[in-house]
């Protein structure tokens, strides 16, 4: 283990009213001590109690750099677990350089991303997963994954984990005595009942296999492509989705615009909606190229909403339907008659009793400009997601990599139920409790390679 | 005073490891007492000691938002001067923003632009012009203007108006005196003696005003204009001078590079490059258009550069040389011969001798590619400054407001110096005198209006 001590700016990059600065380590009251005076001058930063704010001034070259607070923690009583400070200083990016610079000069490292979180991990604060979750919980920007992310962070996911250690644990150890044993022929437990608690173990997981469909959505949000020809209003509906949840955020937050564009937040489901060309008509013929680009961009979405001008029905419509059918085989494909505002009733029926009874496609008749019936799509794109059921309580897995893990953790403990059944020999079904083990040991890290650490960290940001 | 309760987000916006949410007013400790649950149960936020950290839960809906570390202060110990937290929580927007919401929802207002630093004033923790330099000190971007912030809102300057208004209250005392006991002619001051206290005011009001020329060039930059044809090395130049600079920030700051933009910082001055369009032939002719849009550009600067390809002089650029002459009367003027590294010492001895002599500019022989004398021309533009010599010890004044007020100040001590010499009646000294003393207690904020300071403090950033 590392022992430097490290820094970084833990707060937002830029300009603000104030930044913290987190240093982390054992030398970091001897590094401070040298720039930094209490404005009570009889006690130094390193004779402060844990959990208390110090105020006082950092210098650089005898000229004061900024007046700040320090907070301190003692190890173990930090996040890292080691002995930690937190600089808040005024937030210019000049400040925050200086005092960077000064520590840097005084013997702290910059910090690597995510190396306060691996240092916590290496020290003991959390296990693996839950130092995955407070990269996932900082990225988080919907209340679905944000609470998934909090609650693997505060080690719902590990608990579930230790569980299935500790039964696969006492499962082996009965198959492992049997084998100690073996030459006298006992059978020291009942197969009924180690088959019972295969299979139980199975369904736990295979239970946080499924989950990952789930967790996969709420984390990276589905994603969805609008199709249709240029004038069918596609900008104008994604424009509604999109306006509703702009102007909760941007109540608040004036900088977040960036971050949600395109993606549209329908009851803690994230839709990514993915651009796409518009499909012009050239002359009488549709033109070609600007459906194969459409098609491509297809190919990524697991929804694909067709949007048709419900005035300018025709039998070109019919002609694209069959192209785009045939893209959307694997896909939850929507059909949105736009622009209904402008029809009748009894065009609308007969729109409805005549297009394309054949196929097999969810059908919505709104006005995007005037927003009716978008609810109903709304509604229609959350049945569209298909997700699996899970309760409030359960435990769903966000990460692939865990995903991955249990995936062949799942195989192993498939074999182990296979094995049972047949009266494969002890020692293979020791070997394939063992690897499920080894595969559930590497979601919580007691299982670990620098490669796979370094992996993880360093999707971190800086700071964490 | 608003006795509200103000909350905002005083870090940078954005996504980091942490942020950090500031909460102030009378009833800061019964907000948060309602939606943060320390993880030490038997002591609620409000019964914790100032400044000291307290871990534990913010819960929404009884579902857990965050795990957040809260900083208490108390009147008057914090920086408002009232009953104060920091919330710090893990960085991701969404979390910032609930947290905020929660607030808002419990009773807080969110904090208007300089709220807290208005508060501090209004509370008595700073005067004005140590408020306005909180804000100038988090937009500092210089060694220079960062220390001129940091002792103006330490107070330097304010001692400085303290100690003029304690003189010119001394004054007024005087002349006063006398003129309650006008009826008997008496003089209880020496008219010498006054002259010589008045005088000694003016000199510093003098040279206060006087410093502003520096602490302008200081906190602005000076603007400078690089003006010549298209292919003269104008940006190579420029982007030399810029990269010396942007490679020492960008170690350690990658988010920099757009403040710093076109932004030179040579010993402490900060020298702003304005772009100009460079100035193209077109056949025979120099384009007329190309010249006047540069021409405007001139406008704005203080220094000019013009830039001579050295191995393409010929009789246009003693064309061009009239009009750029015509244009820079009340410039100062660097001509910058480029490419020398490609022309004979022989060849710049003829161009040293023969290029215009008459015109009275600054002459550097450089080339850009190569970095050589580009020093020069950094010592040149420092020299074409002019700034006044002030010493580190001086105070500087930075500020427009204070500058206007300090010019009337000065107007306000002139008549009272003149009207000493002339014999005037004291009433119309004592007039002046408080007047001078009105126009510097605008400075401190003693007088101030709500129109002054909804001014002063809807410039400053949110969280501050």
């Amino acid at each position: 283990m590392n022992k430097n001590t490290i820094c970084a700016i833990s707060t937002p990059a830029g300009q603000g009213g104030i930044a913290v600065i987190r240093v982390s380590g054992e030398e970091v009251f001897d590094i401070c001590d040298k720039i930094f005076i209490p404005s009570k001058r009889d006690k130094k930063l390193s004779g402060q109690q844990p959990y208390t704010i110090c105020f006082g001034r950092i210098y650089k070259n005898n000229e004061i750099l900024d007046e700040v607070l320090i907070s301190v923690f003692r190890n173990p009583h930090s996040f890292t677990g080691e002995d930690t400070v937190e600089i808040t200083c005024h937030g210019s990016l000049y400040i925050q350089q200086e005092i960077l610079k000064l520590l840097l000069e005084n013997g702290c490292s910059l910090a690597l991303p995510g190396e306060f979180t691996q240092r916590a991990f290496l020290n003991g604060k959390m296990d693996l997963s839950q130092a995955e979750a407070v990269a996932d919980l900082i990225a988080s920007s919907s209340a679905a994954s944000h609470r998934l992310a909090i609650s693997q962070m505060r080690g719902g996911f590990s608990k579930e984990l230790q569980l299935l250690r500790s039964q696969l644990l006492d499962f082996v150890s009965l198959i492992e005595l049997e084998l100690d044993f073996g030459e006298e022929d006992v059978e020291f437990a009942d197969r009924t009942q180690l088959l019972a608690l295969s299979e139980n173990i199975r369904k736990i997981i295979n239970r946080l296999v499924q989950s990952f469909v789930l967790g996969n959505a709420i984390k990276n949000g589905i994603p969805v492509a609008i199709v249709g020809e240029t004038n069918a209003g596609k900008s104008t509906l994604l424009n509604h989705l999109l306006n509703e949840e702009k102007a909760i955020v941007s109540e608040i937050h004036g900088t977040t615009r960036d971050v949600i564009e395109d993606v549209v937040n329908i009851a803690g489901i994230s839709f990514r909606f993915i651009d796409t060309a518009g499909i012009r008509e050239t002359g009488d013929v549709i033109e070609t190229m600007g459906i194969e680009r459409t098609f491509q961009k297809i190919e990524q979405a697991s929804i694909v909403i067709w949007m048709i001008d419900a005035t300018q029905f025709n039998e070109k419509t019919e002609e694209l339907a069959d192209k785009i059918i045939s893209k959307t085989d694997n896909k939850q494909l929507i059909i949105v008659f736009n622009k209904i505002d402008k029809i009748s009733l009894e065009e609308q029926t007969i729109l409805e009793e005549e297009f394309l009874p054949h196929i097999p496609a969810k059908r919505i008749y709104l006005s995007a400009k005037y927003k009716k019936n978008t609810d109903i799509l709304e509604r229609a794109l959350l049945d569209a997601t298909n997700l699996p059921d899970f309760s409030d309580n359960d435990v769903i897995v966000t990460n692939m990599r865990h995903y991955e893990a249990l995936s062949k953790a799942l195989d192993a403990i498939e074999r182990v139920d296979n094995g049972l059944r047949q009266g494969i020999s002890g020692d293979f079904i020791s070997q394939d409790i063992r690897e499920c083990m080894h595969y559930l040991g590497e979601i919580t890290g007691d299982i670990s390679t620098d490669e796979v650490l370094g992996n993880i960290f360093s999707k971190f940001c800086i700071g964490k």
